[in-house]
């Protein structure tokens, strides 16, 4: 079995920046609407130019249509201009940090292959992992004969 | 079989706003990443507070993890606290205006179930439809208990 | 608004095989895997050829990854070789009938753009409404230039 | 950097078994449905009980609505009953083996948090990797209160 390497230094940032962070991405859990898992997610994504945009899951009552945070924050960023991305940080209401599920991180892949991930708990927990720890041996547009830096 | 009224009128809004919806939607287009169907959508939806929020489609090599225009546009709405909508509008790059798919309606149908859809072709063609005549008989919020005005 | 007919006749099959289906599709709920939702739902689909066909909805931690039940009957009439549909019936547990989300009525249009849709409640209620009526002005194949027929 | 363990042994089943599986596995193919990417892919599942159940994956116009071959074979599995897997083969008609997206990650991991994934190429070439080298740390039914064995 691998060990995927969990990090617990946040170097892509500064002490300031990463409290900063923190706030913003447990505060983006007040823009759910999760009436069904009533499970609030917050994620808060720094872009390369060091803008924070946040998001949150958006369920719906055909639980296939539900969006979660990362991808409801990556899709703002894109809409925003935004193509690269510094970091993504995620929050719920459970002390431990949570992961990203399969679906977002197959999302994030496409635009961020090696963003790292940013997980925070609700009482200062936190830990750092590399997408591409996340999702090793990806499927991705290179299987399907697509570069895609022609079409960001 | 039905016959689904295919509206024409733009009552929502006034003449000048129409205009600027329609140059907005056609704009929207510009936001698409779309490398594997290379069929571009623009959204463009209007707040009940008159503010305009674009989105396009999102694709993705898995294409089960592609987001449509509608779902980004209104995902970016309701993160930046948006819960009522005056419209809907869609373009895309064919000269006959495409109406919303089946996910999108369900997705829209949570926030908006009466909400209009303005649909734009490339070379001026309009129509408009509710969302109701979309999605009749809509499986909701309240076929699971919810009252979806809790949470918003 | 428009007005969806909603039928109350079994044209498509006999007494007999009205209540063998009735009862297939009640029993296709014990198929389900709804941890989260706690709302079974049950689909029995009828091909062409006359065979019975049952699916149920599949979740999944990550609610978007959850597949309703119209969604795994079908995909296991096609890969039975199956491509043309007689009829699709669904069930749930509340004693009104149920109709399909918008991301079933999608991935059904692609297989059985007419076909009928049968309704059934936990206690005799039945409704039967064509896909037609449910996803009017759908968004096909056609849109993208594609003629299904050449592919099933 | 995070090293996931390939492996090329086949310690589950034998050498006879392998064999079929293989040509079970590229038969999978053709039950594809796949007119948007034209890129087959096709999945055979060993159950516990050393049944073969084959899937593939079937598009819609609308791409967030398709399903990949690993979902349609494991609901397909589900729904006859089988919710022990010994292993997960996959195939495409590329010479390299491809591996799994995230969505399917995610939903192969409700069922089987550490099924290998057996990764076939068209001519011969082998890889295996286990589920949870593919998807470690991952966000499942324990995040959200919920014991799975509960509901199989
Ligand atoms: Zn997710
Ligand atoms: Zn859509
Ligand atoms: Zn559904
Ligand atoms: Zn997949």
């Amino acid at each position: 079995m691998s060990t995927v390497p969990i990090h617990t230094d946040h170097d892509e940032i500064s002490a300031e920046e990463f409290d900063l962070l923190q706030q913003k991405v447990l505060d983006a859990r007040n823009l759910s609407y999760s009436p069904y898992s009533k499970f609030r997610v917050g994620c808060t994504l720094m872009t390369e130019s060091g803008e924070y945009i946040s998001g949150a899951n958006l369920e719906n009552a055909a639980y296939g249509a539900c969006i979660c945070a990362e991808r409801t924050a990556l899709s703002k960023a894109l809409l925003e201009g935004h193509r690269k991305l510094k970091l993504i940080a995620i929050s719920s209401d459970s002390e431990e940090p949570i992961t990203p599920c399969g679906i977002c991180r197959q999302f994030i892949r496409e635009f961020g292959p090696s963003v790292p991930v940013y997980m925070f708990g609700t009482k200062g927990k936190f830990q750092k992992v590399y997408l591409q720890d996340l999702l090793p041996l990806s499927f991705g547009p290179e299987n399907l004969g697509i570069d895609p830096e022609h079409y960001k």
